[in-house]
């Protein structure tokens, strides 16, 4: 992988050369239920990229690069993150992502610029089609996604922190689902964080708008750990470090067998898992890792 | 809409005139699953109404008002109870409901008179599936319905409160699913449990009976929020008011399309509410809020 | 029930004459979905039964007793208990089951040496099919299942309990899912993790391997209770003694009930509770509840 000099205002995480991920044209997007046409694709691109982007030692860092307007997941953000998220997601030197925010805001969610009269049903169908489909497709991907979060998640903002997988936070950090306020319920959002905190949690938040805790977040389910805040790069980094040093085809076989099994009833989610533990034993790496155990080395994974 | 004189006992919330709900002739039931025949309709109501009901400013206040009977939920609480609930429901002038009790005991639940041999099967099926009818109707009911809850929930009172969308406790309540020890176990009042708290909490309660703290419920998910007593009508009505404050028809559109999605598989639930997202964007109030919130100023909701 | 000399080694309950399981042939093992062959019927059992049982006064306590290898749940040691939680199920005497484990470890999981290449994959298939009939045994099980928890539980060793009904744990106790650190993703023990506790916490055990401490456990919902060590077996008991003290049909018809309506949408899970309701008060011990609650005594069981 090229080594590219990294733009200006990057968070680094104390890494010294960093393996920049080359920047080529922008992954095809995934075919989903939700693009029913090029709508998007005839709009340019306006101005650089949203996100930025770095890769090493198989952690991919993927930083939402737009303070001054709050992070907020525009069409134009939405692709940036889709395209980092999917680029050479089938790479062996891709093990984990983490997506983490420049400025005070993690993310304030929609733009609501794009979502007045002006543009019409046609394209605010797009925004949120488009955004479903990047929840989605974290769920989906063959590698664990970590929400690093050092400050507020609204709305959009919310419900991609709550579709990570693993999700850590500074202790200011802070939830809501605010649209309400502006006429318009957070619905989406309501999705993935319906999925991650008690039912009476999720309704108090979308229908009074107000925030909750990095504690409250945590107690709830929403986030899996909170950090002091200069404790946040360090603690993340550490779980993403074990992560990547894991065997990959193990832990993408174990992501995708969680997330088929939980919506299925018990008989069918054992019958499901049983099949893919089978499996797991006897993949190369399976062997490896039992046999190391046994013979108390380290475990040399082939990937 | 007609102020009349408040029923002696009736908790006020503060207010010097308060606008009460004209008493006509109860409201039909909804139909059902349950209501297999006209066996409640040939009874005659004993005594007065168990329930005292009042609305202002959007806000309807439901109270059980029989401390004697420790509010117990007999048919004729629930049906008092649901009258109130349904009543004229869609109308602009209602925002939110909450429901509350005299006394220090929120509900204790069916009354076990009602559930003897003497009466039959029918009628306790009537019971049962008259109780589920209201539980349903208020996740199903246009506006969210709170819970405020200062004192002892008793199963079918505690299936009550997590049935609600919304739920605050006063630090000293605490909730129970006892009927394990009259020889009934509490399967409906499990029915909401077991949707609001993990399966061994749950289960603990049910096989049990033993109750848990307000904090205990905060906890494991049956409240969003515990106050002190003297701070619980305030609490409550500080969240009533500021939902009273939004737009009628967005949060009645998002409250329906949350409890939608909310079984649903992950694709099926961003299918539907990517549709509520567009649709609410075109609603009136969503352009206004939309609006008001780029040209900084307060919406003006049309309803 | 005949009363035998107990192994040495056996945690007692402090009682001095305790009533022993006799020790027959070992019940068949229940038809399912896994059992695909009589593999392991061929294979002789070695050595002593890794498990200890023992039951008085309605209380069955089950001990994983083989401490020297960290109570792996070995195909052996899995029928051993299967035997034990299946023997006598539907006896009247039966009213709660305890299971607990000698030594610092509550089990380690699967025994990885019966993971190797030399078993081959129908060998993996019976033990990963045994150990999910196991856990949905506890489940489908008449009389509620509690795991009483001093040590540490991993991999299948924390699915078994995450799979009980009740969890009680010592302080000291912790619990996680390492599968990956040896190349074999815990997903069947992810099925019963995943159904208690949230998302994240669940995927961040699943991925990163390491342990939460009880207090964790019980935020989110994987543990029912913790208590210090020294109370342990005191609190288990008080929640079995006061679970034999109630009507064993009761318990039985509401445990089924429960387990059912969870999965089903409300309007099911209401229809179904209703009738299991109707049917609970027809009970003999259902109508003997009621009339000694409103005659202010205690109600005499017939079971």
């Amino acid at each position: 992988m090229a080594a590219l000099a990294g733009p200006a205002g990057l968070r680094a995480f104390g890494t010294k050369v960093p393996g920049w991920l080359p920047r080529g044209p922008w992954a095809p997007l995934a075919a989903g239920f939700c693009n029913r046409g090029p709508a998007g694709a005839e709009r340019p691109e306006p101005g650089p990229r949203p996100t930025s982007v770095r890769q090493r030692d198989g952690i991919r860092s993927i930083v939402l690069s737009h303070p001054k307007r709050r992070n907020a997941l525009s069409l134009a953000m939405l692709k940036s993150l889709q395209s980092d998220i999917l680029h050479e997601a089938d790479s062996k030197d891709l093990k984990v992502i983490i997506i983490s925010a420049e400025g005070p805001v993690f993310s304030s969610g929609h733009d609501l610029k794009e979502l007045t009269d002006e543009q019409g049903p046609a394209y605010h169908a797009e925004v949120f089609q488009t955004c479903s489909e990047v929840m989605m497709q974290i769920q989906s991907h063959p590698v664990p996604v970590i929400a690093m979060v050092n400050g507020l998640a609204t709305a959009a903002g919310c419900q991609l922190v709550a579709s990570c997988d693993i999700a850590v936070a500074s202790d200011k950090s802070s939830f809501a689902t605010p649209g309400v306020n502006v006429g318009l319920f957070c619905s989406t959002p309501g999705v993935a964080l319906g999925r991650a905190v008690p039912r009476k949690v999720a309704l108090e938040m979308l229908f009074t708008g107000e925030p909750i805790t990095a504690q409250e977040a945590l107690l709830h389910g929403l986030l899996s750990r909170v950090v002091p805040e200069e404790q946040l790069e360090e603690e993340t980094m550490r779980i993403a470090t074990k992560i990547a040093s894991l065997s990959r085809p193990v832990v993408s076989l174990g992501k995708a067998a969680f997330y088929k099994q939980l919506p299925q009833d018990l008989r069918t989610a054992y019958y499901l898992t049983c099949q893919t533990m089978v499996d797991n034993v006897a993949l190369r790496d399976g062997q490896e890792g039992i046999k190391a155990f046994m013979q108390k080395r380290k475990p040399i994974w082939s990937h």
